[in-house]
C-alpha cells in the first residue's frame, strides 16, 4: 500500500503569564540573580517554550491545531497568554492572542 | 542629583534540553495530546522562556551579561542549550549556544 507522503513539521509555542498576574518563579530568580550579584536587573518573567512536531497535511491547518492544544491542554487562558510560531510555514509568524 | 538616564531592555532566554536528553515532561504532554485525540503529533520538547528586564546601559553588555546569567543560575550547560534574543538592539538576535 501507498501511503501518502506524511511529514512533520515544528510549530513553536511560547507561554506566559498574563501582565498583572503574579509570577513566582520570575521573582524567584530575580532574587537569585540579585543574590548572585548581577546588578540593573528589572522584571523577571518565567514561562514556557513547547516544540511540537505536527503532522503538516494539511499545512493551513497546523496553526488551528496548535491553538486548540494550547486552549485544551497547554495553557491556562485564565491567566496565561499564549503565542504560535511555524518557521516551516509560508506565512509570517501568528500569535492568536495577541491581537 | 541627578542619575545618569538608564532604561531597562528585554533580553528574552530560550533554554531547552540538548538532543538526546530525556524529557519527561514533553512525553508527558505528548502522550496527553494522543490521548485528547489529536493525532499526527510528533516529538514534543517542553523548554523554558524566560522574559529578563536588564539595564542597558552598556547596550553592547546585554547578552555577556544574560549569558552569564544562564551559566551561573537559569541553565544547566550540561543538559540544557539556551538561545538568547535582544529584541530591542542593533544587531541580530544572538545564539551563543548553538553556532
Amino acid at each position: 500500500m501507498n501511503h501518502p507522503e506524511r511529514s512533520l513539521a515544528k510549530a513553536l509555542i511560547y507561554i506566559t503569564y498574563k501582565n498583572g498576574v503574579l509570577d513566582p518563579q520570575g521573582q524567584a530568580v530575580k532574587g537569585a540573580l540579585a543574590s548572585l550579584g548581577f546588578e540593573g536587573v528589572g522584571d523577571v518573567r518565567v514561562g514556557k517554550y513547547i516544540e511540537i512536531e505536527l503532522s503538516d497535511s494539511p499545512p493551513e491547518d497546523m496553526e488551528a491545531r496548535a491553538e486548540k492544544m494550547c486552549r485544551d491542554l497547554l495553557a491556562n487562558p485564565v491567566i496565561e497568554d499564549f503565542r504560535i510560531e511555524l518557521p516551516g510555514a509560508p506565512d509570517a509568524p501568528v500569535a492568536p492572542d495577541e491581537r
